[in-house]
């Protein structure tokens, strides 16, 4: 979802990814970087790290039944899952829990499909799903995908003006671009969803604990435990959840009791250790991440700063409860623009083997590209390299690119 | 799916099984006995017998990647996984997997759903799904859910006679009945998806290594493992399998690796173990789990007799080619016919404090009920006791239920 991010059509070989030569690859290394898709692989060193701390052991009789727990309405949430989320809100202080339902997900993708089957189910007629450009890309396609008659995608909420019910997707922070938001349409007779994938210490300032009716998370972008998918919600009305339930039954059954096992430990780990900071363990994860990703947006910053091809949004200094400190967003995604005149952005990008996202895709400008800042050391490494040698052919030292076909704007 | 079992509806407190008192509780024990759903904990015992050799262990650092492996289009299936598959369809002889596509799925529910979408996004029309009855009773519920546009159910395949294309769902052995079936319709311009949930040696003979275009199964029924929603199809064409796969990816992107990785340990186990007959290991879990079923059979068929109150279906003896017997059918679940007069099956056991799926819900008579037979043996002992004295009472010594409001035609 917001957290959580579609990959398809992002696995293509260099040959293709060449994307039929707009742009000479300026590197002697034609490994293609993909950094399109946010796959969270940043964080594994913390977790090797961790060594046996997180380890899950699980013997071939344990968890045979569909059941986790049949006095919960959520009979397929593992209690411990349970308790570490609520742990882990306590201990962060990003969102109360107090309440609230726990529904727990196959990712927070199929949660937000719940949650629009709940909240459309009793409805006399198909409902307009809406979320401000830029929005995150798969939302049209997961609403869209089997053209459901409960609702539909209703495009960008700030062209929304009619005047009938309505489902809000307020993501926040927001992917692609970082920024908090809050709803758009902003009247009555809308169902708001908050999808809080990113509403972590690493990637923006814990400004308060948030309490709306329908809030998401995800452990994909939490811990970077993406190949687990684990998604969580909080629900305010029983009523609702118990529809997101029904939905979660139909769809799948329940969730991996593997996955909720092991995402529970790690959670309680994290929540552990998050309130000791500078720990000569480093044992804090937040701590860790925030730490790698302030480095990260200080190393992009400054690279692009000296290509003066591309700018970076700014994010305004907040007090972070969490932490203690006044500090800026570090998101999850870059989102880059290209200076004026160069219509494609992705082109330029793909021209030097660096897969990314189009602005297109998220409802916006193409002359805007998204690009994960949650992979590996070595791909984040080698896309500050190529993004440097950009760098050195707008300077006009020879060394860079051709401007090729990208639309003779290069210069 | 025809293996998995939705389990809505079906948690109940003693007070509500009672179903308002329709029938007087004949025994002293008020436990509600629930065999509404296939929850297969039978084999629990199996398992834990086996110790370590299932144990799986995943370390905090694994599995962070949303990728399995980007070179297959299924680029979140476990290699460990496809290889076991196959291995076990190779030593158990029940499908072919060459030339095949393998998706694996959050239960064999979500891969319904994700054949369904394959099947219809190109058609120009909206597409009936249809299956004959008694049919698997969450089909209609699956398929109707969010109201696709895409295909909607269309009820008893035996009724249906639309001169346009369609879709039949063909489980065999079936949910509820254990019958072997084939396409009912039997006409042009059909599509075929065979869920095959209880092909497998413990629930009938193994006649033929079965080639269909779309075969679906499930870990929940063939070893138990139902808590790690994981099922996997069986696709021969590659187009179909691709937008299953992208079905996939837009719905969960991908399924647990946790659960991948456990369930292609455990898969393996049973094929390594399954060709040895006869082991003093007893480690070949369809000997141990055929010779557990046909006990319980037996049992329920010398119950059921006694109390000359109901009927239970037969089967044909056919030779296995898996273990080389001549053998009948046993279901995973007791398809069971209240004798003539008795119009509501379900209120005579939910008066006893037995959940059982009257017939109704298959499109069926509720002169039936569908009885789970994999449940844990104290709920299996119990149900059997039971059983056993609505015979006492049949036989009139006095000790029997009353016959309340059913139909005044218990006697």
């Amino acid at each position: 979802m917001g957290g959580t991010d579609q990959v398809r059509g992002t696995r293509r070989s260099p040959a293709a990814a060449n994307g039929g030569g707009v742009t000479r690859n300026i590197n002697s290394d034609n490994t293609v970087i993909n950094l399109d898709h946010g796959d969270p692989t940043m964080y594994e060193s913390f977790w090797r790290k961790m060594g046996d701390k997180c380890t899950v052991v699980i013997k071939g009789h344990e968890c045979l039944s569909y059941f986790s727990n049949i006095k919960n309405p959520c009979w397929f949430l593992e209690p411990k899952l349970e308790e570490s989320i609520k742990s882990l809100h306590g201990a962060v202080g990003n969102a109360v829990t107090d309440g609230y339902s726990i529904v727990v997900g196959t990712g927070s993708s199929q949660l937000l499909q719940a949650v629009l089957y709940a909240v459309s189910c009793d409805q006399p007629n198909q409902i307009n799903v809406v979320s401000p450009a830029p929005y995150y890309s798969s939302y049209p396609e997961i609403i869209d995908l089997v053209r459901s008659g409960l609702y539909k995608w209703g495009g960008d909420a700030h062209g929304f003006d009619k005047d009938e019910p309505f489902i809000e997707l307020v993501t926040s922070p927001n992917n692609p671009n970082g920024v908090i938001r809050g709803s758009v349409v902003n009247r009555d007779g809308g169902i708001l969803i908050h999808d809080l994938a990113y509403y972590w210490p690493q990637y923006t300032p814990i400004t308060s604990s948030l309490d709306f009716d329908i809030m998401l998370f995800t452990a994909s972008k939490c811990t970077g435990h993406a190949g687990s998918r684990i998604g969580w919600a909080l629900v305010k009305d029983k009523e609702v959840a118990k529809k997101m339930i029904k939905f979660m039954e139909v769809n799948t059954i329940g969730v991996s009791k593997e996955s909720q096992i092991r995402v529970a430990k790690i959670l309680q780990v994290v929540a552990d250790g998050c309130k000791r900071f500078g720990s000569p363990d480093g044992d804090n994860f937040f701590e860790f991440s925030k730490s790698l990703m302030s480095k990260r947006w200080e190393i992009l910053r400054e690279t692009v700063k000296k290509t003066r091809m591309f700018t970076l949004p700014k994010y305004p200094l907040q007090h972070c409860n969490y932490t203690g400190d006044v500090t800026q967003a570090h998101p999850a995604f870059a989102w880059i623009k290209c200076k004026e005149g160069i219509e494609d952005c992705e082109k330029v990008f793909r021209g030097q083997n660096i897969l990314t996202r189009s602005g297109r895709r998220f409802g916006s400008d193409p002359g805007y590209v998204r690009v994960s800042m949650v992979s590996k050391e070595e791909d984040f490494d080698m896309f500050i390299e190529r993004l440097s040698a950009i760098q050195s052919f707008n300077n006009g030292d020879g060394n860079g690119i051709t401007n090729g076909n990208v639309n003779g704007n290069l210069d």
